[in-house]
């Protein structure tokens, strides 16, 4: 919680569109990796500096995705962006990394934020990483926070030619890419909800002040999941809806089910967020009627020894 | 909900419309069985092998409905699914068997999936499976999890003849076939409900721990429900906005009524979700009632012994 | 509750359409009455038989109103409806008496239900009554549960050609019927706030179980209520944009003034049911307050007497 | 509260459109006031009779406004509305005390329906009255149930030429009387809000029962607002939309203005109804928190003196 | 709160458009700054009377913008507004500073409304402030209740030449200035989550009375808060959607991207009033479960000692 509030913090009075990294660097060193198919063939490239990402961005006859991990080096990303002829703006938003998740229609590109979730387990707590993806003809440009493996499974079946991104466009592979994300989501959730479960069956045994707190961190953090996931349907939707020449008709089809993954995604979430309630007010019936117990043991036993002790006082009056 | 959550924990890093089974195996062999008919005749039919399926999907002059029981066997749905020249995303979904009901048109067919309910007196829990249909010209095809009765009544109508199912198209069938999963809902909800008034009847006889812990069971099974049962309503209303030539006119006003009945079971959860919030008030207003009443008799011993106690005490003082 | 469940219990497995009551028979007999009226003249009608009621109601140059007390007879309302032309679903409609209120156009009638509502003030409940209409050109049929004198004030108007209920057509008939029922839930609702305002005195004055048991019944009638009120707004609204040749222009002017008297009607529920939930937390509230104070007596003694107890025992010490 | 509940209990089987009063008679007499005016000049009229009333009502040449006190004289309120040639309708609605707030287009004039608030601060009640006004060309007529200074300040703004009421036409003028009743609102809603911030102030210092007591009548008040003052914005929102010939452009922007003001009305009921809640979660809790801190004294002094009482028991056997 | 609420109540009874200020002197004298400037030069004047200021508003050739310090001299306000031919309703809005943020285009320029807040720390109490803008061609009035410095940024980046404020039309001049407005809601809803995050760690720890006023307070805070920043996302919707004419095309995307900003606001809001409702329940929770474990030591203490008293008064008798 505490390092998204330093998002604007720093930001007050600067001109929008300043490009400043508004996270916590999570790495030593910014990594590339490019890989360029077709149908046909594909090859993996590893350049080391920026000009020479730059120049694998220009060539026009294949697909080439270009992946960057890490945005603490604010400079490395601006020169990107700049001979990608970005809008400031969207600069801005690929370094502002508390974003809402959204997809927009610029001139010459498209740029979406979604943000990637881990399940830290040891905490319940949740870690979030925002990435952006900037779609630009043939080239899809994602700007991760750190080196994640959630998008690996897509490299790997480009190089494996496994299922049909290799046949399609760069919109295929932006949609595939969101389609990794959102796997990721289902994935979390199912972790949350062990943890909800193991919650409950602790509630009904033996509930104590431990459960309790963590019963209010899961609830905190559902609070953050929703302000995260739900953007992604409106923005899975505004994708659907773009227009023949950015996203081609025949992977309408796949998007569509994207949504309705996301769907699935809310409503599992607003199920937690209810069974979390549900859960509290089992918490506080089981005091009570555990106080309500104890109070009856305390009530018994006075009302055996207290007369009883009075007429063993009556009996040793002098 | 633990069934549930398999789901998607396999799938991540996979294609998207890799056919893959996520549920688990309810029973030891797929089932198939046909039935053809028109308005003058009928015919049983039992294929044994998934060839044979095949080729009695073919026959156009007749009305064929082909249930398949079973869907552990990914190789043979996805077989009669190739067979049907099926989108792989089609597929998918047939096979992960937690799908928000929904219909939508592919190129040339309609797919369909709706969630069969059934309660379980023993431990206040629902078992949901899910059914797929496949609308293609004059075939139907299902897909049931497991063998289930419920569409076992449209079966018996159409070889007795009785109401219009004999005298209408595969979109009646259809129909037909979603008004018995609906009012299966109706039947499950009756139980359901008539477990509230027991519920209510023992909270407010002699509430104890037991009773409190159903009602949370209950309470959780409520959410399920609800996710599981809401999308019906927009489904129904797609499948009545459909078009002249996938569905015709005439069988309009059945599914209007159809699409009443799935508000009135939307209601019917409403009120179940009102009516356990609202034992639960009543719950914990009790409990703080017997504690407040248990604190009167106990104040009132105190009250008369504590003072008699030290009077005796005071006469046997040396 | 226990009745409503009855409902779809026994229609598992059947087609769509097939006529069965689905209430509890609350009258021996099926009654029969028809009124025909013009603007100079009426005549009251008594058939004895279903023949008899099928003949009256062909008369054209009239209008006509036919009024069916009782369906637990199904062959007949069966054999009536079928001399309509109505449509088997319509039919089902009429019988299984949990419909939603609604109206729907079909070829050649309107088909109107709306639930008639009394309350039984020895036990707070609410009964429900359900009363289905057909307008059919010059002929109003109305179906009632029981026999009722609900629709009893229009009657007496035409005969005594009070108000304009004689000058105008079978549709402000059907106005002036579903004027009469939301009258009555006006009546209803009176009732039922002065049940909440007593049980808000009591409250203030002396709370107990018995109160919180009476407040938990109103709070569930309301839900039913909820339930069985709210559709009517949109179908007001519904009957409020058919079209000219259906219902003529110059009665909408009183089906918006119904309709604001609809929008009246929720607007009482809502504030019932934000009532129940204040009451209920006034009453945990009082019970947390006098467990306080008689805690707080328990220690005053306590702390006087504990010590002097003490006392008296140190000097009575060997 | 029970006052409301009058309102429709006598109209069960009288025809739409009977003209009853349905309020408690609040004055011995009805009174008229007549203002003409134009730019100027303008002439205070007081007629006598209702002749005399309606005979001053034809003159169309200058601006007119007819305000009649009292509405228990039902006779006299009919005449009135006949010589207007109004639908009855109308005529019942003005008599009918207790209209949702709302403004309808009839065939020759407008009819709007609004309340009038006071806040009682001896028993922290609300007292509504509703006035009801009829725009037909220059003239405009107001009906209150009681002689209120509400609308006096516009008159003292015609006879003073103040503001811009005198350059403006009729529609102006109902536009400056509904913008006194919101006025009122807000003086009300400033007193409502006095009296829960010393609810506040005496929850944060020495809670008791009565505190909780009023604080459940400011919020049993605050249902009833909104009951009678959201409408109003929808009321607003319609007044503006009317047609250039009722409501000439010029006036629009004076609307639109009134209209922010009904937002910010339901925004200050919204904060009240928030605020309510938040004072009972907070006395609930500061229960709790004293029951919790008596407990604590009982405990220690129990766990003082009792063994202390036992070891002098010890010494003091025999 | 009470300061709000002086506003109408001065009001009752005054014509529309009276200028009158509602709120409180926050400083002695009224101030002005002017700053012209075009993507050459700029220039800062500091005229000293009214008449100075109207002067140096004609010059159209450059972009103006003039800056208004204080408004309780009403008369000064007054005077301006009537130079820039401003409508008396607008000029009303300026001086009562309680409006709702809002946009709107009257027949020669733009008149919108935003609040600045300030989160003071010590008492956790959260400070509004009306700032006004008149934007009319190529000037820019802006109208605040006091010296501020929350738009000082805007005013030495124009100086600096910094972001392309200098390039641009006095459009995005008053965008620049809400991008500073809202900018400030990031920092200082940063503040209170602070505020909000310390409190959860001394609720775990230690909670006690203060505590629970403290969160009541947030609680309250946040009440006011959504009032003053849930219009503003509406507002900006509407100076996104003006005319070509009125906010020229190219800061359109700058716009859009403020919305975002406006709804993250709005959201992290929405995420306090869960966490205020959230923390509640575990400061309740955890009083419950102190009382518990006090009576279980209290039950303890009792269910070893009465019994030991009780056998000593038995040795004890005489």
């Amino acid at each position: 919680m505490r390092r998204k509030k330093n998002k604007k913090r720093s930001k007050v009075g600067m001109a929008p569109g300043t490009p400043i990294f508004t996270g916590t660097q999570k790495m030593s060193q910014i990594g590339f990796s490019v890989i360029r198919y077709n149908e046909d063939s594909f090859e993996v490239l590893e350049p080391q500096t920026t000009g020479e990402v730059i120049r694998f961005m220009d060539s026009a006859e294949k697909i080439t995705w270009v992946n960057i991990d890490g945005l603490h080096d604010e400079k490395t990303v601006e020169e990107l962006c700049m001979a990608l002829g970005m809008h400031k703006l969207s600069v801005e938003d690929i370094l502002s990394v508390s974003q809402r998740p959204k997809i927009e229609e610029y001139n010459t590109y498209i740029h979406a934020v979604i943000r990637n979730i881990n399940f830290d387990e040891t905490d319940n707590s949740i870690d979030y990483e925002q990435i952006s993806f900037i779609l630009k003809g043939n080239l899809l440009v994602s700007f991760q926070e750190k080196t994640g493996n959630v998008l690996e499974s897509v490299k790997t079946r480009i190089c494996e030619n496994k299922g049909s991104v290799r046949k399609k466009g760069a919109d295929y592979l932006l949609y595939a890419l969101f389609d990794c994300v959102i796997d990721q989501y289902f994935s979390v959730l199912d972790k949350f909800g062990d943890k909800l479960e193991d919650l409950e069956t602790q509630l009904l045994d033996n509930p104590n002040k431990n459960t309790l707190n963590q019963l209010h961190n899961l609830r905190r953090e559902t609070l953050g999941l929703r302000r995260s996931i739900y953007p992604v349907r409106e923005m899975i939707g505004d994708f659907e809806k773009m227009e023949e020449q950015l996203v081609s008709n025949n992977i309408k089809v796949f998007i569509r089910d994207l949504y309705d993954h996301s769907l699935q995604v809310i409503e599992t979430i607003e199920i937690f967020r209810d069974t979390t309630s549900s859960l509290l007010d089992l918490y506080i019936n089981s005091v009570s009627n555990r106080t309500n117990e104890i109070m009856k043991v305390l009530t018994i036993l006075t009302s055996i020894f207290i007369p009883l002790t009075f007429l063993t006082g009556l009996y040793g009056m002098n």
